[in-house]
């Protein structure tokens, strides 16, 4: 949605080339709200307007634009305006931003970076994507540990203006080894004792994450924790960079909802619903929709294979929907509870006989509560139905709830994500189960009719 | 999982009552660390371990337990203490506690407490659930906006044990009306200015909520701003507490496990899998499962009363799962992207008609692509079907993404959740108009057989 608030003043203050209030407009609110406002204007004149304050506002701004209009402007402005403009930028934003340029348009402005910024783009760049040093910054307070407070108050000082955050001080020895850990809180706390060294205050055992650590274990972490930055540190315990929380809440963001459209049977989009091409989307759902609809297709060939079954109980044909369907769904439930709980922490593999036992019990539950509601309606319809039908959903339900349970876990074994094609794996033997039990369910208690 | 590295260590020091090594373990390692190695003790002998460091890190590790122990300490234990205890929780953690316990064992306990925190509890429980006001904290660094840089600096040392962050400085009136925020960060910079007020440094249009804004949207602002706290205030601009960045990330991961749940077919649960008492769990599927299972009745009625039809054209039965399937599904991908995409704040209701075409698209595309790949399987099967079934997929396909897209913008519209039962409902319109739709396809393209 395009905020107009401020439309007609800004191109109002453009056209008078009004440079003063064009500045103002830059630097007196959020940043991310000054990029929320010029978002019904062209990229063109976006830009015009961001020419009226400093290099590193700037780069703020922008980083608060949405990719496409980051993209417009990357490309149709001159090299060296791209150039200071990248280069201002927060090294985490930066490389995100490149990763997703094409990489000889990539590569080309990493080369015109200055070469300390260009360093530090192609070693952040090298991880692997969703590990923790993908997500880092290097720009962090890393301090002697024999320095005192005032001295580290002093420093924070120089530092405010450079860094992702001063609220955390790591103490590291010569070798950058991660010694300690302080809070600017605690520092502003020791006040009082002005001469102390940070040694004799800082907290000695710190939480970190290994620099190739997954996003979100990492996220998982910084939660448990209440911590507003995260060290990342390598083998060696060298300290590489930090996470902050606001990177943090994206990451949760970002898992959860590929787990949403995992479990909603849609390969995760890289981007908004909006920003996504319409051949990615058709892609992403086609890669879906395909097995699902073979295994689908599979249910065809057991109806074909008991069709003279199906045809001696004409009831059995008109529920059949029914069987599959509740099959389905519980499966799908159980697997959506198994995922969400792995997903947050909330269970690990370790408990998978609880939750198979959980699961076992629910399946009879929710099968024989299907089954009682379905008696009123078999009663109209065929004594034999009151009896097959209700069996019928016992067992499918039961098979849901199992199958659905155990494959998540499974992929969590074999290192996949558990939401990793869980819903068409269920539905795929749920489907096929669920017409074979049904119909051999009819054969064991039906009198042949006659 | 329960984390045993420690266990035979902490039994040893309780049993030989090494009070130094006791208290030792409590204060030397962050407290969310501190509770985790405690998960193999009991109950008991955790609050053993407890009495031996003070009351407010005592009310810390509490509070990083998991909610059955907290309940079972505050059961077992004698009131005064477990008043002491409860009095020195931050004062929203302690709301969350009491709102989960029986209402008179809550009102005892919120009886017992000091005057100030009795006062305090009351008033923040009086806000709904899943609000603003539910989720701040009242502990925050309030000053007068004429002090001084020095000065502050002053106070920020005097509150730093007390409040929930000193990151944030809170400029108010005497009224308590909020005229500006001045991040630490900045404050540390202006060092260099000792006398300079605040008013000169701070921002005095600062992103606020209103206390009564839902938690979501508050999330999705503190997202946007990448913001550590947000100040929450009443109609009157007048300061009513904060919430920081560790609830926002526990408001987003329990908002997108919700959201993922209802995707999957299930009711939210209020406390993770393995807490949820099984009774719970089968009421918040069973209310999912049972107007899936009422609309797959209707199925039933539909194959009946199209039996004539379906006899006729025997290969009509074999693809009848397959068809209802694949619109179930494709609505599902549907409602999935257009609930996470709301949730995440990619689309809004205004982009109503952008989904719309693109859904329209989408569900032609996926729907060829089916109805292509059933080509093959057709032309082994009849030729009716090579024409029928196809034809059948574009239409029922297109039916799903359009049922799927609009029901969660139409709940969204009513003010409810988008993934409100979208599901049930999609499942249930997508499978009745499947049926309709194939048989007539088949009534006016095949010939009626001889």
């Amino acid at each position: 949605m395009i905020n107009t608030l401020f439309l007609p003043e800004l191109r109002e203050m453009l056209k008078s080339q009004n440079v003063d209030e064009l500045r103002e407009f830059c630097e007196a609110i959020h940043p991310a709200a000054t990029a929320d406002f010029m978002s019904g204007l062209t990229s063109h004149e976006a830009w015009q307007v961001l020419n009226h304050t400093s290099p590193s506002t700037r780069a703020e701004i922008f980083h608060y634009f949405d990719r496409d209009r980051q993209f417009e402007i990357l490309r149709d402005q001159d090299r060296e305006s791209v150039v200071e403009l990248v280069a201002n930028m927060a090294p985490d934003d930066r490389v995100d931003l490149l990763n997703e340029l094409k990489d000889d348009f990539a590569a080309e402005l990493v080369d015109l970076l200055p070469p300390e910024d260009r360093l530090e783009t192609l070693r952040l760049s090298a991880y692997p994507e969703d590990t923790a040093g993908a997500v880092m910054t290097p720009d962090l307070v890393k301090l002697p540990e024999r320095l005192t407070v005032t001295e580290a108050l002093a420093e924070l000082q120089r530092l405010a203006g450079e860094v992702e955050t001063i609220y955390y001080i790591y103490l590291v020895d010569d070798s950058d080894h991660l010694r300690g850990v302080l809070s600017t809180r605690d520092l502003i706390s020791s006040l009082s004792n002005p001469e102390k060294q940070l040694n004799e205050i800082m907290e000695t055992e710190p939480i970190t994450v290994d620099v190739y650590d997954d996003q979100e274990d990492v996220a998982r972490k910084v939660a448990q924790y209440d911590l507003l930055a995260i060290p990342v540190v390598d083998e060696q315990h060298r300290m590489l960079g930090i996470i902050t929380h606001d990177d943090i809440i994206d990451v949760v963001r970002e898992e959860a909802t590929e787990d949403a459209q995992r479990i909603g049977g849609v390969a995760p989009l890289e981007s908004g619903y909006l920003q996504t091409p319409i051949w990615r989307l058709f892609w992403n759902r086609g890669i879906w929709l395909l097995p699902l609809f073979f295994g689908a297709l599979l249910t065809a060939g057991a109806i074909q294979n008991y069709e003279f079954q199906l045809d001696q109980w004409g009831f059995l044909i008109w529920f059949l929907p029914l069987i599959i369907s509740s099959g389905g769904n519980s499966g799908n439930q159980s697997a959506t509870l198994v995922i969400t709980a792995l997903t947050s922490g909330n269970i690990r593999l370790s408990d998978w006989l609880t939750v198979m036992i959980r699961e076992i019990w629910m399946g009879l539950m929710l099968g024989t509560l299907l089954g009682l509601v379905f008696l009123p309606v078999g009663f109209t319809v065929a004594c034999d139905a009151m009896i097959v039908v209700p069996i019928t959903l016992v067992l499918v339900v039961l098979c849901g709830t199992i199958v659905g349970s155990v494959l998540p876990l499974v992929f969590q074994r074999l290192g996949q994500d558990p939401a990793l094609m869980s819903n068409p794996f269920v539905a795929g033997i749920v489907d096929i189960v669920g017409i074979i039990v049904y119909v051999n369910v009819a054969i064991m208690v039906c009198p042949a009719p006659t």
